[in-house]
């Protein structure tokens, strides 16, 4: 099982709700572009010197990032503690080694190099150091506020994608109990204090995991976007950014190093889930539910996993949020209107994502990612029921799975 | 003179760069909706007991929300002090007060409750009741870099326009020297703390200001779009919003009272203007500068300047920047291409702002405010001149300004 790390209940399937109050506030701070490196030794005069450095394996090294970091944390006499190793599923093993590490260590600052896994480590590292209690039944099981000393987190991106970068998201799978759960930390404990964003950094990720990312970002944005009868302005946001990663994913798939398309991919990863586009507005996040089961029999690429049911997904539910899907099929993919009706036009929509999913170069079908027949009824029954225009049960997922089996 | 206060110098005129480096991390809090200022209480606490209650004229005591927001404070045992009659245009001597009220009464928080102006001069109170010497001459004339200590603001915004209520802007205006000059503040230091956006309370709004505030939020999305020529994320962003304060402000001027299109109107400036959309792009300004000096002339309201000169002006420098005009037209006005050559599309864009303009009730002359043909030649001279697409000097802002005389 895992909980929806998205949206607070609150907000979940209300989807008539219009414009609900909210409290904002990030403090992340942004350094991006091919030189935000030289902050870095900035950055770190504001902490002391302990400093707990968390990454995943070998590929911070390949890319020369691994020795330029601890040069500039030696050069600003900094004690580091390593942790490494850190999955694309981060364990709870892990985060209870990296707590260790910071209470025997007094570590003042986590910093994490990598990807999301890294950083969503990171965050469970930091608010479980100093829990009292098992922080996995508390503060994954339980979402149990925290209320306990937080150790301040920060990042230095190498794929674009989860936005964990700026944000409270920490995704932690217990391999004891079979359970991936994802907590939201609210933004001001967890969020990281500063992040690095150099695009560079992403240009080694296989172009596999580059199209992940890139579909992660994209589901990011249309499971904002596919709730809600009012005129937000976060939708108009939302679509927005939903064209400029169309336009630069499809450049960068022709050219994983062009500077431009892997810039505005990292940014539109970090804006398309920092929570300040979905403000207000009511949100799904039942595909990423449905994924998340998916994830758990077949260890599939999440990003890819989400591009394969999101087709069928919104086939499934598009008449009952017809006037949205309308919208989206001329804004984000220029369906004309030629009188061919509602239907047609929202259809139409769906059929475009599905083109531009086969010209990332993503399989179409669950089998293709090593889903079996027997699988379905299973992944149906584990994954939390939802939805944005339309609230799902097991039977409904059961027949969006075999649509896209 | 008035100084370019909304884009680093270095980031100006400099059409061609792409997707520059940037940092950013904005430290306002947000409360946004009809229940906001329940949270003013809470956030009250942070803070001593001594408060400067910073506010215009009497509207935000016929609105009630000036014993409300007193009460709270009293509730909170604070001791509040107040400073009164802030104009439109906040003056120097009003900042002098208070700043001198600042350091008598050991102030911990400036609570500015009003629109832009009042916001305005919180922060020049903030920045400068521990400076020593000039604060003019040195915060504003010289642009010098804040190193005292300063007082922290927060905000309670009445209209929506400026975006001052989550960025560091001051716009004050020197009677002595006949000087408006615009300071930035960095974020970090001059940002509110908080900032309590009920859209309710913009119901109040004669509906000229309102308009007024609808085309300088306008204005800044478009400053900010026109220039660069790369396919950047930020552009994407703009265009978004562009597009939710059109269908928002149409909604408005039909009915004050309506909810949602004055709760997107609200959140369009506060997002207008956090910089958090003009990432990582060149921008433009000039617009602003003109009507800077249009407003030293004639007095007349910010956004109604901003509007009689921005079809001028468009129209003068859309060659130099086609490929940006024709998307806006198409993008932003849905101009549909007839095989009319780009030209003509780019054209009907500037077209269909100024029947928007008119839409919304703006004159489109300058004579119809107040300026004078003998006015025209003082204004174009005293501009700081710049801009996005193409450098201009003071001739082309002369030939401008004559043609929407």
């Amino acid at each position: 099982m895992s909980a929806n790390i998205f949206v607070p209940l609150s907000h979940q399937n209300n989807t008539k709700h219009m414009l609900y109050d909210f409290s904002y506030q990030n403090p992340t701070r942004i350094h991006f572009g091919k030189n935000a490196i030289n902050k870095l030794a900035n950055e770190l005069k504001a902490y002391g010197e302990n400093i707990l450095l968390v990454y995943g394996k070998a590929s911070i090294k390949k890319i020369g990032l691994y020795d330029q970091v601890i040069n500039i944390l030696q050069a600003e006499g900094k004690h580091v503690v390593e942790l490494a190793g850190i999955n694309a599923n981060p364990r709870y093993t892990q985060l209870l080694e990296g707590a260790r590490l910071v209470r025997e260590h007094n570590i003042n600052l986590i910093l994490a190099v990598g990807g999301g896994s890294v950083i969503d480590c990171a965050k469970g590292i930091a608010c479980g150091a100093y829990a009292e209690g098992d922080v996995w039944q508390r503060y994954y099981v339980n979402q149990e506020r925290v209320n306990n000393p937080v150790v301040p987190v920060a990042s230095i991106l190498t794929m674009a994608g989860t936005g964990s970068e700026m944000n409270g998201g920490s995704v932690i799978t217990n391999e004891e109990t079979k359970e991936k759960i994802g907590r939201v930390y609210p933004l001001e404990i967890a969020s990281p204090k500063f992040s690095i964003l150099n695009p560079e950094y992403t240009y080694s990720v296989p172009k596999y995991q580059m199209i992940s990312g890139i579909f992660d970002i994209f589901s990011h944005l249309m499971e904002q976007y596919f709730s809600g009868d009012d005129d937000c302005t976060s939708d108009y946001l939302l679509e927005g950014l939903m064209l400029s990663l169309i336009s630069a994913s499809r450049k960068a798939i022709v050219n994983q190093e062009d500077y431009e398309a892997r810039s505005n991919i990292m940014w539109c990863a970090t804006m398309g889930l920092n929570k300040i586009l979905g403000l207000s507005k009511t949100q799904d996040w039942e595909v990423h539910m449905i994924e998340h089961q998916l994830g758990a029999y077949t260890d599939c690429a999440h990003g890819i996993g989400l591009a394969i049911i999101s087709p069928a997904y919104y086939r499934y539910i598009y008449r009952d949020g017809l006037h949205r899907f309308v919208r989206y099929a001329k804004v984000v993919w220029g369906v004309e209107d030629h009188g061919q009706g509602d239907e047609a036009i929202a259809l139409e929509g769906i059929n475009r994502l599905e083109a531009f999913i086969a010209e990332l170069g993503i399989p179409a079908t669950l089998r293709e990612v090593g889903a079996t027949e027997e699988m379905l009824p299973l992944i149906a029954h584990s994954t939390i029921p939802g939805g944005g225009y339309k609230q799902l049960n097991a039977e409904d997922i059961l027949a969006i799975l075999k649509a896209c089996y």
